[in-house]
């Protein structure tokens, strides 16, 4: 489940079972979905540069198989299904090799079953498939209300963009983004990426980066500061976290830490005798309360785990040390994982639209 | 409420009411209760060069009134209260300037009402006395069981230590922190940030800075891949952004996203026939569960945005713009909060802990 | 916790603690509270005959500590402090000798400490105290928007009223219960009871009964039949049984599984061309939704278990066969609890309402 | 959801949907599944007198999607899948006449679609089958724990019997349950429903009927009496309100609220030196927590709303007044109701253990 006050998100399904689903309690009666806008930002998950030809070769395609009449939502519980390419292995070809970054060795603890294969089955990123076909329908819920959510890359490892795409519009963001083979919308910084990630994949190696986000026009007053439960920034963090790869976030300006309270804080100020915020450090929420300001989000990602060139393990049956080693990889997730986040938040968003909404 | 799987944590209590409170629901039986260590920590949280004098004034006490029967827990719901010095403000002086960076405006723009007075009620850093209390006693619990929870200040603004305290014993950490007048166990360096708060109260600004948490010997093989819910990422990040002021958070190395996955991912390898990590820059969680290294976090904290020079805001009856100015101030939090950072982590950890317990 | 959905209620307090407390979050801002009509609420439940001396000696208060700010609600968390006349019993003389039909041997066997006073500071009646001052706000609450909630008692031991009080007034009804010194609005039946329990008492035994509630004005559309969560009769009997002694629960016509369907489902009629119901057999609630009929629902309670005559029980140290003994003792509870059922009734009936608004 | 503490419990799926889903997180690793006990659980509930002929057609079969690893749980989520046989039906033929005693007008009330159609996709019977299917694989698990539930038909309509089978052995009684065609272990009291039904059947009315359950060998000091979400009668009764038709729940013996305290309340007595009760009208709970006895619980279902003979209504388009007229109907779902709540008490007994194996 993801932390959420209003909906009631489960994702689930094994990563080699017949499919992965999301399924969704309380979403809003009479809301028309559009199922290929759906399938088209699944299709975008599967893309981007640096993704193995794994991904390529499968196509997703979301399902109903509850909550929808006639093209309409019915409140009922939803039941997004994806089915999945692969199949359970099989035969008795037990993976005794924890791979370091992955869970297995932390699951092994858990459940002390030396067979890592099957915690691959949970802690992979294919039920993040999920988690982008229920975002794309919140995406839409938020759309009809003006309400949108973008994200893209904006670093890779050590190479990153500096431009400031606050005031770009977000038709013309997103094009941007969706260009860009690694969905970094500042087109030299994208091709620099997409060169890096080159000169990795030949020695093997791996990386991370950074997701910014941008949810735009959300309304002002929702979330509350009387509870983790209710605060804004408190629930995008849980969600945000239980994207693979995630160790770090911030809301708003990443260095708010490092200055001083004259610079950060958010002045007000007048324009067309309207109250206006003369900055955008807090990131649009101030006081886990979302303050009218754009939401702006960043999201740090550790390199993906699956090290082409080898990285040193233990063998928890031999005990015998080895490097644990993969055939095929990519080099980074950060594109895919831009409109995971996109998705996520999405989720968030909505939850705290409706949750709010009867106040 | 914190977000939580079996403890179930209330905050509550108006800054200016007469009392705050913890009051949790699912603490186990039979666990003998030092109430003075509680108090103990109630007063580091006080203490803290940099700030104000009104924290100095008050000394705040916990009373047990419910949950406790002669000295031990009885698993009915705790309630913990902490009297509060101040009284509600009398008269009609409303104060109609909203502060920025506080949750004035947002709230205002939740509850419409102009006075915002009412919002510093809850939206203020009182109420995480009662958050230190429930996280003391939370600590009592883990340390019974070896676990120890440890927070401290690693920066105040540009001013940080480059020290490595991983190797230090616990206690040796605790008695530097402490004996640090901003909680920095860098002798050098806390005395640099002495310096620097000494120099940026005179400019009647403000300062954020970074606390780092430490959680020693807790076990692997607590927490899940399989939901937000139940992620100890989420978890711990979503109850730390819950605290005023964070806005960013990491778990391991803050570095991990700019880092190659052959630098970042913590290999195996023997250590007198056992199985031990040769780093640890997943901060002893991976895929949402412990891994039995420690658990290591970062908290970024904004400036506090009560600024004694003024800032500029725009009153919301007249429309006047105006400078919001205050008579009193403190430089930062960042020392208190690392008392209450330390608290929200032991909170989650025995939760996680209490929670797993049964599998 | 109650089970809800919007609001957030927590009861807690030992019976002989300091004090007992309700405590609320998410309760809209800006409702102006009248805390005197709370205090009226806590006396009711004081009042009953066949309540012993204890009661009437007792005069409760409620407090609000937290979520009030010059007579209206915050949708800060609530604290609703309620001072308890006892103090926790002092010295060794621990009890070891369980009291059937009380939570002593249960919670022996969960706790395994053998000294029985302590389990009776939880599963006590006095955190229905608590219960009636959440419900008297939230009747409040109910009552600006047109909806009463009413409770009172049908039957004591085998003496019941076969009055239907459908057609009366609230206001008739009400003010029926509160002359009759046990709550039952039919005068001649509440003669009766009295006089049974005249006679039961010399005999030193006990009496339970029935309580039968009304929501008038009830809004339909509130609940769902997706889950035991969202549907309104999964909620409201969850909370129902909470209250000590409930052993049953029925909504509606408690003879409908007697009956046939053709006498039992209420047929859709015609009145001044709008569609009314020709009778209300489901008392307001098909499918787990309420459908504008008043809600109607009977609470079954057990004989109080605190016998004066004495009930065989064996000590738990010595192996002893002897009577718990009570030197003083009511002789029933229904009278009260038909105030804590109303109380608790408003709770859910509130919660539904406002986390329905949305929608 | 279902309403839990430690399982997190999702049906799902339209009745005329692709299929219907069972949902759990939660469920502990490493249990061997017996899938075809769990088909033979969804066998017994297509069976029984009085059931209409579409019911015979079917042959639900469960499919694992998730969860399943070679025959053992994985802890990650686990997705049931059951096919349905129908499809959504097409065409524009709304139906706009609500059916008295189904979800139809007030679902209506809620959402504002005329037709009702869409509210018997979710408001019907048949997500019933997912329930059956988790309740089944969590019977399992109490089982290999020697914890036992069986549920029966008690009564149908007037008929019911008097005998007590609170001292039959687990199988005898299951064996005998099945054996009967409307699954009542009393055979004679059996054939006299049997005949009850072909009557009532030729009058095109319709029953209803209680369902006792039992639950053997349920470890004592399970539950709480701090909260309704801790309590097992609050959530064993919210649970078994999901169940279309059930409107009346008892505890133990219900007759308890008629007798006086010294009927009542269940002696301790000594046999063999070890504490036993001398009865037990409490029904296994007592103060919220299971005391060692057997949980005896007894369920009331309201007639089936479908009534062959026709119920009156009002058209909501046109305002017509006409009878709802069935084409085929069942006379009673008291048997299938009496697999569903076997299914639903293990579930939360389950959820029970699981919680509280932590203490």
């Amino acid at each position: 489940m993801l932390i959420t006050n209003y909906l009631n998100v489960q994702i689930a399904g094994d990563s080699h079972g017949p499919a992965v689903y999301g399924i969704v309690e309380g979403f809003p009666f009479g809301f028309d979905v559009d199922v290929e806008k759906i399938n088209g930002d699944l299709k975008l998950r599967q893309i981007g540069y640096g993704r193995g030809s794994r991904m390529k070769q499968e196509c997703d395609e979301v399902k109903f198989e509850s909550g929808l009449w006639k093209g309409f939502t019915t409140n009922m519980p939803i039941v997004m299904r994806i089915k999945n390419r692969g199949t359970y292995p099989e035969g008795d070809d037990e993976r005794t090799l924890p791979r370091p970054g992955h869970a297995d060795y932390s699951a092994y603890m858990k459940y002390k079953n030396k067979d890592m294969r099957i915690y691959a089955e949970g802690a992979s990123a294919r039920r993040t498939a999920a988690i982008v076909a229920v975002g794309s329908l919140c995406k839409q819920w938020l759309e009809k209300r003006g309400v949108f959510v973008l994200s893209f890359v904006e670093s890779c490892g050590e190479i990153g963009t500096r431009m400031n795409f606050e005031n770009l519009k977000i038709e013309e963001l997103r094009a941007r983004r969706n260009e860009s083979p690694v969905f970094c919308p500042d087109l030299e910084t994208s091709k620099k990426i997409v060169k890096k990630i080159d000169e990795v994949r030949n020695e093997g190696d791996t990386l991370g980066g950074t997701v910014k986000t941008f949810v735009r026009n959300f309304p002002a007053g929702m979330g509350s500061f009387s509870s983790a439960q209710s605060r804004m920034d408190s629930v995008l963090g849980a969600n945000i976290f239980s994207i693979p790869s995630v160790k770090g976030f911030f809301i708003g300006n990443p260095a708010s830490h490092l200055r001083r309270g004259l610079e950060v804080h958010d002045r007000f100020g007048k324009e067309n005798d309207e109250i206006v915020r003369l900055s955008n450090n807090a990131g649009g929420i101030e006081g886990g309360i979302s303050n009218g300001m754009p939401i702006v989000t960043t999201s740090y990602l550790k390199p993906i785990p699956s090290i082409s060139a080898g990285i040193e393990s233990v063998d928890l049956v031999t005990g015998e040390e080895k490097k644990v080693e993969y055939v095929r990889s990519d080099v980074t997730a950060i594109s895919p994982a831009a409109i995971v986040i996109e998705a996520i938040t999405a989720i968030t968003a909505a939850d705290f639209c409706l949750n709010d909404g009867g106040m």
